[in-house]
C-alpha cells in the first residue's frame, strides 16, 4: 500500500519511471549489497587474505534471490541498518562457517556507500540516455524550425521576432552543458568506499589498500583517495546536478505552458484521446506533462539543498545527516526520471503551429517590428529622429488600432525615402530574425555526429 | 517494488508509520473520492437537485471496494487526473444510467481538494495523538527530574548547572505551543471545496451555495468563504506547521545525540538487543532513533518551502504548482509520522543517568560553579573584586588542575569570610539550580488535567 | 558601500522599504539593547535588587546617542557578540562605578533575544499596516468589479467566465487569514527573554522571577513560561508566517504578470512615465513591481526553511543555529517589506480594462460558454444528449472558426426548443457568473467595519 | 543605515569580508556597466560599426567616477532597471551627441548579465585564493599530525583510533575537488552576453557576431554559443558550487565545535583576548568562528535552491525569476566570503592538543581498542571465539570500570598465548592507526608543488 506519489499504483508512472524506481528498489539496493560482499570475498581470496575456499563459497551463495526480505526488515529494524542482516543471512547460507570470512574488514557504511554509488551509476545511465534523447529531440526541433518566425517575448510582452528553432537551441545548449557536467562529476562520484570503522582500514592488518584497490576495480569504480564516510561533496554534487537539470526542464515546461495558453496557442503537448481535455469545456487543451515537470523539479531543487545539509556530518561516521541521503537521493532521482520522461514526451510529440506563431506576430499590426523600423529608417532620416518618429507613430497605431505600415507609408518624411513595398519589407518579421539561424547552427555544431 | 524510503519494505516502518502511510495510500485517497461523491449525491438528493432515486443509487454503489484500481491507473494516465475515472466507474456501477447524476456540478479539483482535506484531518489526528503522548512523556521526565542536577551547556561548553527536568520542560513548552498552533490552523484548513470549473459554482444554476453548505456539513468540514482552488495558504500552513514541529523534534534529537556521546554519556536511547551496538566495538551505544529524527525533519523543512512555492498558482486552476502538493504533502506527513514515532520511543524509554550528570558537573573540579562563587562572595568582598579574584583562581585551577574549592579555601581574603564548609556549599551545583524547578512547574501547570 | 540588494543605494527602495530597514538597522538594534538594559535597571531598582541610585544613573545614561558604534564594532569583533561592548560602554558612562549594576543577572542572549522580539514587534506593525492597506485595496477592487465579467482560466486555458471582483476576493480571503495568523502568533512571539547563562536565572539569588515579570511588563511583552534560548519555534513561526504571506503575494504577482501579457492585456501595473516601457519597443508595457514581488517571495520561502533549520539548537545556548536567525530574520522582513510595498502599489494603481476582459471572453466565439450551453439545453433535450451535441458543435466551431451561437441556432434539434435570442442569452458570459457576486459578498462581510 | 548582517557596520566583517562586499557593491557593479559600454564602443569602433570619433569619445567619458549615483537611483526607480540611466549619463557626458552610439545594438540585460559575469569572475578569484589558503592550512595540519593518534568517532561514539592528520586530509580531499569544480565551471560561467532584445542580435544588421566576439575578447570572457538571457544554468551552477563548498566548511565547523566541547577539549579555535570567553564562566572556551561558519553555510544552501528556482524563466527575458539572482548572488558570495575567512582563521590558528586526544583515547580504559584486540587474538584462539571472548571482557570492563588490559592479561585462555607486554601492544592505540598515514600521503600527493 504505497503512500508516496512515486510508488503510487496510480501516479507512479506519471511522476516517475519504472526503470528508475527499480534502481532504487529494496531489491536492487540489497542486490548491490550482495554483489559487493561477493566482490570483496573474491578479491580478498585472490589476495590470499581469506581462504580461497571461503571466497568461493561466499561468491557462490551471494545471490539476491537467496535473501529473505521479510527477515531482513526485522533485522534492520532491530539493528538500525540492513547490512549486518544481509551478512548474517549470507553467513547462514554458507557451508562450514566459511561465511565468517564475509564482510572481512568492512564496516556497514562501506557496503551501503558503495551500493549507493553503484545505484547512482545505474541511475545516471538512465539520466544520460534521457538527456541524449532530449538533446536529439531539441536538435530536431531547432533544425526544423531554424527559421520559423515567432514572437520573442520579454517580460511576457511581445518584443521582437525570433525563431522557434532559436528558442529550442537555447534549451539545447543548456542540455549540452548538463551532459558535460554529468561527465565531469562521474570522476568524482563513481568512487568506491572501503575503509573500515573509522575510515583507516585498521581492520585489515595487511592487504588493506590492495583490497580497496581490488574491490573498486572489480566493481568498475575509482579507488578513493581517502575514506569519504563523512566527506559527502560527491553525493551532494549529484543532487546539485539534478537540481540544475531540473531548472532547465522547468524552463522548458514554463515556455510550453505559456505557449499553450488559449490566447497564444502556438505549440501543444502531444494529443492523446481524453488527455488534457475537459468533458464540459471542449475548447480546453490543457498542458499535462508540463505540470508534472514543473512540480517534480520544484521539489528536486529542495532536495538539492537537503543533500548539501547532509554534508554537515560529524566526525568519522555521521549521526543523522547521512540518513538524509537515504530519504532524498532515491526521491530526487525518481522524480527527475518522471520529469525527464515527460519532457521527452513533450518534445518528441510537440505540435508546433507556425501559422499561429505568425498570427501572434501580426496581432499588434506591426508594432512588434518597431525596433526594426527604427533601425531601417535610421540611414535615411537619422537614427535619433527615426527613433522618435517611429515611437510616435507606434503610439498612434496603438491608439487608433491602425497598422503601423499604413501610418509609415502615409508619413511624408518617410514615404519620400521608402515606398510602401520597401516599408512592408521593413515591417516583415521574417526579415528581422537577426542571428537566429546562426545561433541555431552554433549549437547544433556541438552535437555529436 | 517501492523505491522510496517511506514505502520501502525494509525501512518504511523506521522512517514512517503504517497508520500514516495508510492515510496517504492510493486506497484511502480513492476512498475519500468515493465518499465525497456519495455525500454530494446524498445532499443534492435531499435538496431536490438530483432525483432521489439517483442519489440513493449513487450512495449505494459508492464503496471503495467496487473501484478497480488497475483500471483507474490506466484512466488516470490517459486523462491526467483520477477523478473522472472514479466517476465513470461509479457511473458504470449504477443501474439505469442514474450514475449520470454523480459529480453533479462538481469539478475534478473540488473532489481532490476535499479529499486532501479529509486526509489532512486524519493525518492531523495521528499527529495530535503523537503530540499528546510526547507531551505526556516530556511532562513525566520534567517532573521526575525536576531537581536532577546536570550541566547546562552554552556553545557546547559547560556553563552552569541546570536540571534535566528543566531541559525537558523547555521542549514541552514548545510542544504545547505546537498543540495550540494545530488547534488554530484546523479552523483555516479543515474546509471543504466545492466550486466548479472556475470556482464560481456556475455549473449549478440553483442550489449552489446550499449544496456547498450541505456537502461540507455532511463531511464535517467548514464551508469555504470563497473557492480556494488556487488560494493555497491553508495547505502551505499545514506544511509550515510540520516544519516547525520538526524543528522541535530536531532539537530533541540533537540534545539526545550530544548527551549520548561517549565523553558525556548522560542519557541513552532505549536499549534493545543489538540495536545501536557494534559487533566489534562493544563500547558503542549508538543513537539510532535520533538519527532518523534528524534526517526526517531536515527534509520536511524543505517540504515546507516547497509548499509555499506551490502557493504561487496561476489564475483559477494552477498549472503545475498544485501538483507540488501531491508530491510533498504525503511525504511530509509520512516522514513526520516517523519522526514523531521515533521521538516518542526515545522519550518513553529514555535511560537517564543522574550519576553521570553529576560526574560531568564535577569534571572541571568546580569551575562550572565559578559564577555561583562570584555571586556568593560578592556580599563579602565586593562584587567586582569577587569577580576578578575568582576569575584568577579559576585560571589557576585550570592550569594546575586543582579543585577550585581548595584554592578558594586557601585564599586569605576569602577564608577569613567563609570557611571551607561554607565555600563547599557555594561550590555545590545542587545549590545553584536557580528557577529550574519553578520553570518546570510553570510549564507543567499548562498541561491538561 | 553596501553590497546587498536590500541595503543598495540603487535598489534598496525597490526591493525593500526604508521603515523596515530602519527596524533592522545597527542603530535600532543597538537602541533596543540600550532600552532593555535601562528597563532592567529600572525594574531591579524598584524591586530593591540594585541600589536605586545605580538604577537611576543607568537609566540616565542609557541613550543610543551615547553609544560609540565604531568602538562597538571593534568590541563585537573581539568578543564575538555586541552586548558586552554595549554594557561596558554604558558602564563607562555612569558615574561612580554605578554602571556595575547594569546587566545585573542577565546573559548576553537575554538582551539580544529580547531586542529581536522588540524589533519583530516593530516589524510586524509595519507588516500589519501594509496588510490592512492591501486588504482595503483588494476589497475596493472586489467591490468595484463584483460583476465585471472576465475569463476564468484553468491550466492556463480559458474555461468559463468569472468576475474580476471574484478573483480579487479570493486573494482578499487569504490576506484575511494572514491577518488572523498574525494576531495568533503574537501571543507566542512577543515574549521577553530574561533567564541568565543557562536559562535558570541562577544568577539572581533573589527576585529572579519578579525581575523577569517586571522587565517583560516594562517592555510590554509577555513573560515567558520558561527560557527559550534554544527553543526557537517562536522565531521560526515568524519566518513561516512571512513565507506564507509571500506565497499569497506571489500568486497576486503571477496573475498580474499573466494578465499583462500582450496577448491578454486585461490589467496593467500603474503607469509612471518611463517605467516598464522600452525605448525601442513602444508596444511593451512591462510588469515591474510583479517581478520584484516574485523574486522577493521566492527568497523568503527559503528563509522560512532556514529559520526552521535554526530550531535544531544544541543544549542551553546554541552553537551556530542561533546565528542563522541573525542573517535571515532581517532579510526576510526587509524583502517582505519590499514585496508588500510593491503589491500595494500594484493594487492601488491597478489599471483594469473591462473591455479587454470582454474581448477575451469573446475570442473563442462562444466556446468559453460551452458548459453553460450544455447546462441550459439539458432540460430540453436531456443532459447527456445536450452534452454530446454541444461538444460536437464546439469541435465544429473550433474547426470552422464559426461562432458557437450560429451553429446552435442552425441546429434543428436545438432551434425547435430555443430561438436565437434565447440561445444568445445562454451564450452570454454575463449570464453565467454563478456565485461570483455572492462569494465576493461573503469575503467582504469579513472586513472590519 | 544598513539593515543586513552583511552590510552591518557592526557585523559585516564577521559574517562577510570587505573585498567581497566591494565586488558586489553598487560602485563596482556600476563600474562594470561603464567598462562594458566602453569596451563595446571600442570594439564597434574598430569594426567600423560606429564612428571612430564616437567610440573614442565614449571610451573617454566611461569612468565610474563620472556617474552620479544619486541620480542613478532615481532613474532606476523610475525605469525599473539601472542600465538606461547609466547610458543616459554617459550620453550626457559625451560631446556633440556622440554618446548616441553608446549601447549600440545592446539590450539592458546584455550589460547586466555581462557585468554579473565580471563580478562573478572577481568573486571567484577571491574564493579561489581562500580555497588555496585553506588547502595549504589543511595540508600543513595533515602533515604535522599525520600520525597524531586521536579517537575516531562514529555516531558520536568513540570507535577506533585515527590520526588528526587523517581527519584533516579528508577535508582537504573535498577542498581539492572543490578547486577542480571551480576550474571546470569557469568555462561554462565566464561567458559574455551580447544578444539584443530577444537574444537574436537583430538590432545589429551587420557585424553582430563580430561585435559579440570582439566584446567578449575585450573583456576576457568566452563568447556564448547562443544567448542565455533566460538559460541560467550557468548562474545556478555558481550557486550550487557555493552550496557544496559550504557543506565542506560546515563539516569542518561541526567537527571543531564538537572537539572544543568541555568534555572533549581536543582542539580550540585560535585564542584572542576576550574572544569566546565569558566574564563569569572562565572555564568556557567558546567556538566563535565555527558558529559563524555554520550559520552562513546553512543560508547559502537555501540560496543555491533559490538560484535553481531562478532558472525557471519565461520566454526570452524572464519576469521575476531573473531578479531572484539579483538578491541571492551577492548574498551567497558575501556570506561565503565570511565563512571562508572564518574557516581559514580557524585552520591557521588552530590549537591542537595531542595530549588531550590521547587522554580521550584512554578514557574507556582500552575499550576503544576492542576491535584491534579481537583482530590480534584471532590468529591464536580463532577469530570467532576471539570476538566473543573480547566482547564479554569489554562488557565486564564497562561494568567493573577496570582496564581491558588487566582483564585480558588475567584471562587464562589469553595469557597463555600473549603476555601482558604483548597484550599492551595490542591495546596501544598508536599501533592501530591502519592506513591513516598512507591516506594522508595520498591526499597530499595531489597538492600542487
Amino acid at each position: 500500500m504505497p503512500s508516496t506519489i512515486i510508488d503510487s499504483a496510480i501516479f507512479g508512472d506519471i511522476f516517475s519511471a519504472a526503470a528508475m524506481r527499480q534502481v532504487w528498489s529494496d531489491e536492487n539496493r540489497t542486490a548491490q549489497y550482495v554483489a559487493i560482499e561477493s566482490a570483496l570475498a573474491k578479491v580478498q581470496g585472490q589476495l590470499g587474505l581469506i581462504p580461497a575456499e571461503a571466497a568461493a563459497e561466499i561468491v557462490r551463495v551471494c545471490d539476491i534471490r537467496h535473501i529473505d526480505m521479510v527477515k531482513l526488515k526485522a533485522q534492520t529494524e532491530r539493528i538500525g541498518y540492513p547490512i549486518l542482516g544481509v551478512v548474517s543471512q549470507i553467513n547462514a547460507l554458507c557451508r562450514d562457517k566459511l561465511g565468517e570470512y564475509c564482510h572481512w574488514g568492512a564496516t556497514t557504511q562501506d557496503i551501503t556507500d558503495t551500493a549507493t554509488v553503484l545505484q547512482i551509476r545505474q541511475a545516471l545511465e538512465l539520466v544520460e540516455a534521457d538527456l541524449a534523447a532530449i538533446a536529439a529531440a531539441l536538435a530536431r526541433l531547432a533544425l526544423e524550425h531554424r527559421l520559423t518566425p515567432m514572437v520573442g517575448r520579454s517580460n511576457l510582452q511581445q518584443a521582437i521576432p525570433i525563431t522557434f528553432g532559436y528558442k529550442m537551441a537555447g534549451l539545447l545548449s543548456a542540455v549540452q552543458r548538463h551532459q558535460q557536467r554529468l561527465q565531469q562529476l562521474k570522476a568524482r562520484v563513481l568512487v568506491g568506499e572501503f575503509a573500515g570503522a573509522a575510515g583507516t582500514l585498521a581492520s585489515l592488518s595487511e592487504g588493506a589498500m590492495e583490497t580497496q584497490a581490488g574491490l573498486c576495480a572489480e566493481l568498475g569504480l575509482q579507488q578513493p583517495v581517502i575514506a569519504w564516510h563523512t566527506i559527502r561533496d560527491n553525493i551532494a554534487e549529484v543532487g546539485a546536478f539534478l537540481g540544475l537539470l531540473g531548472g532547465t526542464l522547468g524552463k522548458l515546461s514554463m515556455d510550453v505552458k505559456l505557449m499553450m495558453q488559449t490566447e497564444v496557442a502556438e505549440v501543444f503537448e502531444p494529443f492523446h484521446h481524453g488527455r488534457g481535455s475537459s468533458s464540459t469545456m471542449p475548447q480546453k487543451r490543457n498542458p499535462i506533462s508540463s505540470c508534472y515537470i514543473h512540480a517534480a523539479i520544484s521539489v528536486v531543487r529542495q532536495h538539492a539543498a537537503a543533500l548539501m545539509d547532509a554534508m554537515v556530518a560529524d566526525h568519522e561516521r555521521s549521526t543523522g545527516p547521512w540518513e538524509i541521503e537515504w530519504i532524498v537521493l532515491p526521491e530526487a532521482f525518481c522524480l527527475m526520471a518522471g520529469a525527464l520522461k515527460q519532457s521527452l514526451a513533450v518534445l518528441e510529440g510537440l505540435e508546433v503551429d507556425p501559422a499561429a506563431m505568425r498570427r501572434n506576430l501580426d496581432m499588434t499590426h506591426g508594432l512588434v517590428m518597431s525596433e526594426a523600423v527604427m533601425m531601417g529608417l535610421g540611414p535615411y532620416i537619422g537614427r535619433e529622429y527615426a527613433h522618435d518618429l517611429v515611437y510616435d507613430l507606434c503610439r498612434e497605431a496603438l491608439k487608433t488600432q491602425r497598422p503601423l505600415l499604413d501610418l509609415l507609408s502615409e508619413h511624408p518624411e518617410i514615404n519620400r525615402h521608402l515606398d510602401r513595398a520597401a516599408l512592408a519589407r521593413l515591417c516583415e518579421p521574417a526579415n528581422y530574425l537577426g542571428q537566429s539561424g546562426v545561433m541555431v547552427d552554433r549549437v547544433l555544431a556541438l552535437m555529436p555526429h
